[in-house]
């Protein structure tokens, strides 16, 4: 019965999506035994003008690496 | 002092939001003893892309019986 | 397929969760549309110690009225 | 490490985010020992018809004062 | 940057939560380009009474089947 | 009438808790506006077995330095 929340900004395409919360079902069934049925998993997207890491928002930071999109 | 979150998939109506959001305050202070000044209710809402159950995306599901909005 | 929080001091009775439990998810069905079996609700207590309102933490506040227990 | 999750009505300014974010995080630094690096804040922001104080949604209740905007 | 929380019942071993938020954490870098060294995964645990499915308390459930531990 | 949830490691003082509500309630006050009366923080502890980095659970990392206290 476990409730999975993703907190991360938002931009992920939709393929995005739906790889990652099938993973992190595979991941939960795998090793907290969960029975998939009673598995959700929820995506909470930011804007990145709500999103601040060491007290700058994500607007105010210099570009990170392109394999980053926190 | 109580604060209650609601994560369900977008779609309810204002009036459908007015009637929960009361009623689970009721529940509140009739059996947790909550002060209802004091006590708080919030809607998270998702859209269907970005909740899975069992592994599967609300956009990738097949239509849920009339009654269930989730 | 709603997942519901609350957020509350401890301190209520096994008998008073069970109450509470129950009183939401008739109102979440009721209100809401959901459909029981997918429907959970959960309850994180915290100490007094780790809950301020008014930057006053709950250890410090004077004794709150009988009928709050936040 | 911490994960600061601030939930408030929506209507709060680019300017206001970013002095609030900052000094969320330097209240984390100078009180709870953080590294700024490893410290995250994010905005949860609700429109009105999501939030309920003593039942009654912030699209109901009555003007709040003007230094008010939960 | 992403932060995931994970809500579910207590009892797990370490062993479980070790392999656990390593998985997630992989399927995060993976689907989501999330870089390991800013990813948090918290597991937040709950006593069988703090759950309810369907309005009954994990307490008060018929066991579950022996592959699942909610 | 916001609501802050401070997710991290267990372990503060009551009095770093005392002075961190304090401090990030002051914060919420001056930017975001919020009257402190219908301002509720929270302090959700984990034991260090309960939180990853990297895919690290905080018992199996090297210790930190002396300033960090996740």
């Amino acid at each position: 019965m476990p409730f999975i929340v993703v907190h991360m900004w938002e931009g992920r395409t939709l393929e995005d999506k739906r790889a990652l919360t099938r993973a992190l079902t595979d991941a939960m069934v795998t090793h907290a035994h969960a029975l998939p049925d009673a598995l959700h998993v929820v995506i909470q997207e930011y804007p990145k003008e709500n999103w601040a890491r060491a007290g700058v928002l994500g607007v105010d930071q210099a570009a990170e690496p392109a394999t980053e999109q926190p």
